[in-house]
């Protein structure tokens, strides 16, 4: 059974299993991320169709010789709009109770998918079943991960030998993208951030043309799209010797991150993990200065579960992929963040990001 | 008034003007298209309540300091989820109907939403109210749109003059988005297209590691997104001398795509334009193998109203900007594809995309 067919089945057995909430006849799988793990496909117009017994495909006619040469379930090629086709599969088959992801449908798509059945056929919110299944990566999937990671931090290397006094931030942003799409990624996992000066006090500040200037802190927040796969990285610099308190600022985040670094392995919360940064922070006066959660799950989307915060009560499990992240940001002085992708293992935790986390200065 | 104000009135026009449907005490905004429309907010959490008086605008303390800075409306910065804070905005006001964006809300925000609101409060949906208004593009908007269609076209020109036979579709789309950053761009509009040889048949190919070869078609399909606002170009080369099946393949396409564009006029219906190229193709015999719409509309999305399809019948107006972009894809063989950002003015229209729609040979 290849690993696609292997997914499908995990699928159908939530769909079959003891878990009452799950009971359908059918799971309409509209995410993005969910339909390629699914079936490979990575287009912007598919939809895939679980039954206990079959998975079907739906994509338009743009890429019908693309999917004839690559889908392994069911495949359909529908003229109008997906929904219709979706619609007609479900009466063919009577697959009256349809499962739907909510955080996956909009309004519009929900009433037009209601409007289509016949009385008698229902839609039944069914949230994360395949997120679920995606927060554990297969040994593959760890692969792609260590690609997409491997390919960023060379990237991030390449790039940060060329930075300069009087670079812009937008230049320096084009060139790591630049960089890592010569490496093989075939493009940024999200907007690539790169902040210097005060403007590192913005947690998304997007590139501008602010010049580097002596005394400049830098930030680099920037993943690689591989293969389908994210990775997750944030780095510091700085232009010139920095002072005792932005050296503090580095430090106090620094152990943070180690912090929380160190607490992961199977069974921790995320929001233990969470804590532990925020201790840290807590002990050098930074809490209030942390305005935003430790981490994320990555894998074919940059953001997926668990969520690495306050409230994330999720066990880790061996294959999880997250990244710690936690930054202070003092406004007027700049921010300090630091950021690794870090895969959870039977015996703890690897930290897959290969790039020193020395405090570099140009 | 500034234009953001003048935008905010007209949304609150629509809200109390004579178009029943549209009654409603509040529009919430959730799209970040219309939000960034309103509020010039370009993150990725920021919602937006307009009332008949007033307009809030809510994100979280990762934006505080930008939005302090430049949010010319009520200002509210949420530590919990935004739903939150909209809804305690939402009964302060003793706002009773709550209009939403059905297209950008998703079943599980709806749900929440809705259980935070006391009895005699609802949600009503009023899909489009904002892209509306978007689609007929101020005087702003539309230099923006000629800045981000000369940018596109001049990273287009830089890349095409360093094509070279054996490199891979990859590199030469690195290069593509490289160069259009380096000219101004923030981003790519979207994942840039290129495809060579047979690839060229896929509509929506990714490009890959295939390199260039004697005898191939090259399709480029790129746009840029500058201070947010999209272009979008297709172009064909050809790595030698194009058979003769191929050049009227290319001849065909370019008469279906200057056939349509002579269409566009205000009045005219998208339907109309759409027919235009359709019967172009048709007498080539090549209808069945135009297999997506002529266009659409672009603006702070790179698809937006109108729809130039077979079905839309919106009519033109002055101020709208579309692209025209038939194509005629033939497996084997490979496939054409030309594309031009359009602007529908008073007397007709203008080409914006200056790069010539020979057909170049490499």
């Amino acid at each position: 059974m290849t690993e696609l067919e292997q997914r499908r089945r995990a699928v159908q057995t939530a769909l079959t299993g003891d878990k009452p909430t799950n009971k359908a006849d059918a799971l309409l799988v509209s995410s993005p991320a969910n339909v390629r793990y699914l079936t490979g496909y990575a287009g912007s117009n598919g939809l895939v169709l679980v039954t206990p017994s079959e998975t079907h495909f739906f994509t338009d006619p743009r890429y019908a010789l693309e999917a004839s040469q690559n889908i392994t379930c069911k495949l359909h090629i529908a003229k109008g709009p997906l929904s219709e086709a979706v619609s007609s599969v479900v009466k063919r088959k009577k697959l009256k109770k349809i499962g739907f992801e909510p955080a996956w449908l909009n309004l519009e798509q929900h009433q037009k998918l209601k409007h289509l059945l016949p009385l008698g056929y229902s839609l039944l919110p069914l949230p994360g079943v395949v997120e679920n299944l995606r927060m554990t990566k297969s040994p593959a999937e760890i692969d792609q991960i260590r690609k997409s990671v491997r390919v960023n931090s060379e990237a991030y290397a390449r790039t940060l030998g060329r930075v300069r006094l009087g670079m812009r931030e937008r230049d320096i942003a084009a060139e790591l993208d630049y960089q890592m799409r010569l490496h093989g990624a075939e493009k940024a996992a999200f907007d690539t951030i790169v902040a210097a000066g005060a403007r590192t006090a913005l947690p998304h500040a997007q590139p501008t043309s602010k010049r580097l200037e002596e005394n400049d802190l830098l930030l680099i927040d920037m993943g690689a799209c591989l293969d389908g796969y994210m990775s997750d990285m944030t780095r510091m610099a700085f232009l010139g010797t920095p002072t005792k308190r932005v050296q503090a600022l580095y430090g106090a985040v620094l152990e943070a991150q180690m912090a929380a670094i160190q607490v992961v392995r199977p069974g921790v919360t995320a929001a233990r993990v969470d804590a532990a940064a925020r201790e840290v922070l807590k002990k050098h006066g930074l809490d209030r200065q942390f305005v935003h959660s430790t981490g994320h799950g990555l894998g074919l989307e940059i953001h997926e579960g668990p969520r690495i915060g306050k409230k994330d009560q999720t066990k880790l499990r061996a294959g999880m992929a997250i990244t710690i992240e936690p930054g202070a940001y003092i406004d007027g002085l700049g921010g300090v963040r630091i950021e690794d992708t870090v895969l959870v293992t039977a015996s703890g935790r690897e930290v897959l990001t290969p790039t020193t986390k020395e405090f570099v200065h140009l």
